[in-house]
This record gives structure tokens, C-alpha cells and sequence, in this order.
């Protein structure tokens, strides 16, 4: 069965979108900090050991309490840097791997390419557009602001979790119903499975990293597609 | 002048409540940790150093790249805590800042007394019920949820900062002029001088600590109650 959508459907009014690694990169500087983490524990540790193993399982740990966020990876590093190390780390070491997380949080926004061009063709097209991206409300708000893209959408929602009830209180506030909004994003986990449970219509952007927590089998009648600048396109029945 | 309204003034049909320090309390476990951690790095430091005011240095700097929140107090803390110890700190300390940090993280929501009789005052005089807390979203949405207050609100409105632009967002959000809304809560700064602003009523309910950040000075007209529980009677004409 295909996705996408087609003449007989009711037409898709809500374009939402996605923001971390769909309209600007984000998981690449996660991957960059952790190389690095790993880096400077790796003299402390058993060579066998699986550092980035080791920072997964915090970070899962912390989920809860955390939250998404720059923030909360932070945190999970230095605990987990302690607590591998046996505490022989030195401040030192922890101290740069504070300044890289502190790095990740200032670094400029980098859109992804294409999706400035994209945006204009889906709002000429006639598309209510709306960015729904979880984690750091600071963090998030900084990096909309900094994108400059906030006005391209009619809203902005920034939620603690991409769970069905937030996706349902989202689509709701728009005023449509699910099978005319369209969810797109780069986590079938967060981005797709919840919408398509729904009703509603989702679609699958990869990015070329995908954090541990966001990985997810599916049975693959998932829309997919290779790049943002496909979207148009995709939306519009044939 | 008084700041109560008369009968004379158009009627106040929102009240917005804070929730930090307003419906729970909050500050009061920030104050039990940081004593904790200047426990913890006294015996690092010259014993003339103003160690509160060192991580106050910190966390201000920290502000604009953090946001308000635990996790950031937390990696403020650790950040301080090397800093101001020239790295002689041990790891064992800073694991136990750390564990703190996530204390207050994990700590039960505690009521401050008067707030649920006087919610359902408020509610029974007719008052459409908002909820505007600024800091982390996700430990914002589990207070929330752990408080058993959420239904008592007709919405929730978690943002990054309590300023002129984002109070008038949420009043117009709420469809009232500014002169139907009072916000109430215990920062002058945060939630009654830029309510004043725009024109709006607003009421300071002081909580016995306050974080240095939220101390401002005013003129002494605000207008200011001893308790939650004196709201009500407030707020009708007389």
C-alpha cells in the first residue's frame, strides 16, 4: 500500500514539520560531542570497554527525569563519566566535556538544504504550515528564533513528548481533523508511528544520524523520502 | 493609589496564576542544596570566599545559554564548584552535587497551604483559571501532572520568559483585554511588573526565599497579599 496521498482522500490542510535533524541539523553535533566525549575517557577505561554503550544506557536512565535536551546530555555525560571512570577522571576532563556541551547549546543554527525553498513552495502551494519539535523549551525557542524561519509557520509548538495525546491536542488545536494533517519528520518513532496511529498522515525524512533512543523497526509501508525538497510533490495528489 | 479593583473597573475575568513558589514550593529546596553544595567545597576554598555569591556569578552568566530550570542549576554547580575550587574538588563531591541536583529533580510537588481550597474559591466566583510557569518544560509538565492541579486549569502555559511579549501572547490567547486579566504570583518582577505594562492587574504573593535573580526593586504600589488564601476576597469589588 502507498502513502501517499491521492485525489480521492480528503486534502491535507496541516503541513506540521519537524525541526531537529528535518529542518536543521542537530543529531551530527550530539555525534561530534560524544566522539569526543569518548576521547577523553578512554585512558581511564578497559580498552574493551563500550564508552558510547556505557553513555547510552545513562542517558536512558535519565530520560525521565531529563527530559530531550542538551541540557540533560550534559548532565548524563558527566555522571557517566564519573561513574565509568571509577571517579579517576579529572576536573579537568570534566570541565571540557561541560564546555562541549556548552558548545552544542551556542552553536549557530544550520539548515538543512533545501528547506528554505521548500517552505515558500508548500505555503504558495497553500499549506497551513506548523513546526512541532520536543525537548528544551530555552533551547528550542533560541534556535527558532535563530533560524529565522519562525514566521514561515502559523504556529510554533514545542512539546515535552511526541506521544499520540500531544499529537491529538496538537491537531485539535488547528481545528482539522487527523486525515488532513501531515506530519514530517526524521524519527518514525516520534515523528510518524504516533500521527499514522491517529489517522492522520505522516512522512519519513532519514537523517544521515540517528540517535539510539529514536530507533525504532517498523514494517516499512512508511512514507520515505530522500530529501525535504520531495515534499511538495509528495503532498500534491496526482 | 490602590491597585485593588472597584467596582468601577471593567471585571477581572482571567486569573493567571504561577505555579513555583505560587502553588508549591520550590525555592526553598533550591536554598537546602546550595547549602549543600557550599558544604561540600568549603574546605577547597580561601575561607574568606562569599562562596553563594561565586555560584550566583555563575548561574547568571549561565542564564542566557541555560534558561531558568534544575538541569541548569545543576551543571552551574558543577561548573562552579571546579571553577572556584582551581579543580581540587574531587569527583566524589561532584557526584554528589550532581545526585542533589537530581533530588530536587525527583522531589514529590508540596502545596503550599491554602492552594486548593483557594483554586476551588476561584473557581465557584466564576474565574477562568490560567497557569504561567517559565523554566523547563519537562520537570514544568511533571510538577504539573504530580501536583493533581492540571484539571483544575482551563489551560497551562509553560514559557521560556515572563516578559511584556509573552504575557501579552497569552492574554490575547485567552481572547480579554488586558484589563480583564490579573496575574498572580510571588516574583514582582516576573509576574507583576510586566503585567502592569500592558495595563493588566497583577498581585504579589512574596514567598519567604527569594532567588537573587527575581529581586527587584518597586515602588510600593504593588499591590501584595500575605496569602494565596486572601486572593479571592481581593479580587471581589468591594
Amino acid at each position: 500500500m502507498s502513502a501517499r496521498p491521492t485525489a480521492y482522500d480528503s486534502p491535507i490542510e496541516v503541513v506540521a514539520l519537524d525541526a531537529d535533524d528535518t529542518l536543521w541539523h542537530s543529531e551530527v553535533y550530539f555525534e561530534r560531542t560524544q566522539r569526543r566525549f569518548t576521547d577523553l575517557i578512554r585512558r581511564y577505561v578497559d580498552p574493551d570497554l563500550d564508552i558510547d554503550a556505557a553513555l547510552v544506557a545513562v542517558e536512558h536512565r535519565n530520560l525521565a527525569a531529563y527530559g530531550y535536551g542538551i541540557k540533560g546530555f550534559t548532565l548524563s555525560m558527566v555522571e557517566a563519566a564519573i561513574e565509568i571512570t571509577d571517579g579517576a577522571i579529572g576536573t579537568d576532563e570534566l570541565a571540557q566535556i561541560m564546555a562541549s556541551g556548552r558548545t552544542m547549546l551556542d552553536h549557530p543554527v544550520d539548515l538543512i538544504d533545501g528547506v528554505d525553498d521548500t517552505l515558500t513552495a508548500l505555503a504558495t502551494a497553500g499549506y497551513r504550515l506548523l513546526l512541532v519539535t520536543k525537548g528544551d523549551l530555552h533551547h528550542q525557542e533560541r534556535k527558532i528564533a535563530a533560524s529565522g524561519l519562525a514566521q514561515r509557520f502559523e504556529r510554533l509548538e514545542i512539546v515535552a513528548e511526541k506521544d499520540p495525546a500531544t499529537y491529538r491536542r496538537v491537531i485539535a488545536s488547528m481545528g482539522v481533523d487527523p486525515a488532513a494533517f501531515c506530519m514530517v519528520g526524521n524519527s518514525v518513532r516520534s515523528d510518524v508511528l504516533p500521527v499514522l496511529e491517529l489517522g492522520g498522515h505522516a512522512v519519513h525524512i532519514p537523517y544521515h544520524v540517528t540517535w539510539a533512543h529514536e530507533q525504532v523497526d517498523h514494517d516499512g509501508t512508511v512514507a520515505t523520502l530522500a530529501s525535504i525538497t520531495e515534499l511538495p510533490a509528495w503532498l500534491a495528489p496526482p
